[in-house]
């Protein structure tokens, strides 16, 4: 079923990608243009276009035939560009305001030509650099909250849903979020990557028997749990942000799943920021989550209230079981995040940044202790209590700013 | 995507059902043939041919494209025939004792020829006529446990798993459950066929605000949670036995959906006779109901031992989790299915065959109370409990054989 022919594969070269922008009318012929590759080439070429004169440009990304962070071992084929491209599409149709435009998509060259965010910056790196992003937590709230209802039973007819689920089958991107967050990282005898030093506190989640058995009703919540489409890989870097502007990109993990899934990613990668910071840089984070959790139950709550279909719209304690059960999901896969960004294949800028090795050593220690708490704690916790915490786990003797 | 060109579509005769079955070589042509059409052509023709000597047979079964019972405001594309079809391929390679053989499929006239099973008797007239099937809950249950494990998510490999789920994804049929099982019944303003006797007890419902809350997370679960390909529609008009053997027909609900729906659809099917037979007659489904548990949890459990390929296969806890989930599952879906049978659109010979005017009210009044019991309390309570409620219900001073 996941064979695929690339005999018709072409890769773009910087001169092809410029000919492609030409003949499609997506940049002006007449003018002085620069093409530069800047991805990374090991699931993607991306080339930046640009008017020499105005600076105006466009994304031209191309998925190549296998991943070759994963080795040649592991096949992803080139369906996973029509899913990003679609994803895009579908997203940016609830939320323009959070999601670049896609100008042109070719399924078999696996090319997706898309809007220029270069005057934005990842968020992973900004918020590692110190910057600010003053409204980053409350789009990606609204954001998730827009994504999660419009694509879920509560505002598309069931049947159509199903359709979209079934056009979103994703199983090969599943299975790397399958292997790397929920299964690897929790075995001793499986893959992983982590400092000697941290081989007692790996220990204890390996042998942790209540932690193993929540991961694996996470796993199967991941692998059966249809309620939204989802981003599906909503960590840090995938945002381009500035002081006033937000915008997701690469849901090529996109899929029908769990709301918490994407709840989760996102916190997870805030908590990163929060367990290295400086006790004035934590309590920044801590506002990103009080206000990343509030978009998303504000906005969710006024989408349901406004656009609901269901029947079920006006029942007493239907929202808030819902709301209850995002949240509690969202911790818990927040926690696998923490862990598998510590101890698994790959890992987290945040915490590599750090050039001391016994404060590299101290946070990561945290991530896999808090990690293992949002997972064990999941059904009792709340954002306070979840910065409690992390303070709790950072600072000896904490006194807020 | 639901619109279907029928102008190739030809609806079979008693005459071109004999061609068929001769040109596939499936029938001796050189017999004396029978060909009686045995459908009620509702939803589906069904051609019995036999060789008027030897009396062996085979079904000829072919989809309408609209499905009459409903109107033709509610179309059913053929794509159900397929469904059906390939289902009872899927079944039978897990359990061939239980489920019939497919000689031949023709998609695009939705035909299917299969097994003759005019040997053994449906189900529940067979229980509704008092003839007894010892074998039958310890085969049912052996049915769900191997079509639910096979299926999921511990056998297949994930990735696998969503391709069949995708091939699966039945959004027509599935709507028929989402709108009479789980949604017309509970509203009072929506669409219902009840004895005027019912109203005070159809009332207590749609104003039983737990009921309804309960409701819409059950419904919700059979939404979004891909556990395991279902038969979809598993009552006693779709099991053909004997003393000796069981047969499972009509998979064109089947979809990936929660393990608890097939298994609540038959334990409330064996309800409908609890709550209508006398002292002795209820012993006997009492130990249907303890037989078929018995028998499910027992093999799934063997099967999760055996052949679980899941990492987390070992954890201690993680079975009996899912035990206590699907059981808990299939009690709510099995109190709405005991709901809907008594007000709602599609009713049940079980109950409508009672000739007494208040006996049979009286018992509809007892489907309805242990319906909405089970669909609230369905958290607490196990087999015994439900029988437990049962004997409360129906008997003023109960005392076991």
């Amino acid at each position: 079923m996941m064979t695929q022919n690339h005999s018709n594969f072409k890769r773009l070269t910087t001169e092809t990608a410029i000919t492609l922008a030409k003949k499609l009318g997506l940049i002006n012929s007449a003018a002085r243009l620069n093409c530069k590759e800047i991805g990374d080439g090991n699931l993607n070429y991306v080339f930046h276009i640009t008017e020499t004169d105005t600076n105006k440009g466009i994304i031209i990304k191309q998925a190549v035939p296998y991943a070759k962070v994963l080795g040649e071992s592991w096949p992803l084929t080139l369906k996973r560009a029509a899913i990003e491209a679609n994803a895009l599409i579908h997203f940016r149709s609830y939320c323009p305001e959070f999601v670049p435009q896609v100008y042109y998509s070719d399924e078999r060259l696996a090319i997706t030509i898309m809007e220029d965010l270069s005057h934005l910056k990842i968020v992973r790196s900004g918020l590692i650099d110190g910057d600010s992003f003053p409204l980053l937590s409350q789009h990606i709230g609204e954001y998730v909250a827009k994504t999660a209802f419009y694509t879920s039973d509560y505002h598309l007819e069931p049947s159509v849903k199903k359709e979209v689920a079934r056009h979103f089958t994703n199983p090969e991107l599943c299975k790397i979020t399958e292997v790397f967050i929920f299964t690897d990282p929790f075995f001793e005898e499986l893959p992983g990557d982590f400092e000697v030093e941290l081989t007692d506190a790996a220990n204890k989640i390996w042998n942790d028997q209540e932690v193993i058995l929540e991961v694996a009703k996470l796993k199967q919540s991941f692998e059966t749990e249809q309620e939204a489409l989802l981003h599906g890989d909503l960590h840090t870097g995938s945002i381009f942000a500035s002081e006033t502007e937000t915008k997701v990109i690469d849901p090529e993990f996109a899929f029908y799943g769990p709301v918490g899934f994407d709840l989760g990613q996102y916190t997870a990668n805030l908590l990163f920021q929060a367990v290295t910071r400086d006790r004035a840089g934590k309590e920044e984070i801590f506002t990103h989550l009080h206000e990343f959790w509030y978009a998303f139950e504000e906005t969710y709550t006024g989408l349901w209230e406004g656009q609901n279909k269901s029947p079920f719209r006006h029942v007493k304690g239907y929202l808030p079981y819902l709301l209850t059960k995002f949240k509690k999901d969202a911790f818990g896969f927040a926690g696998c995040e923490l862990i598998r960004r510590t101890i698994g294949l790959s890992h987290v800028a945040d915490l590599n940044v750090l050039q001391d090795k016994e404060t590299k050593i101290t946070a990561k220690t945290t991530t896999l202790k808090l990690g293992a708490s949002l997972i064990k704690k999941r059904e009792e916790l709340d954002v306070p209590a979840v910065i409690e915490l992390v303070k709790q786990q950072t600072l000896t003797s904490y006194s807020p700013l």
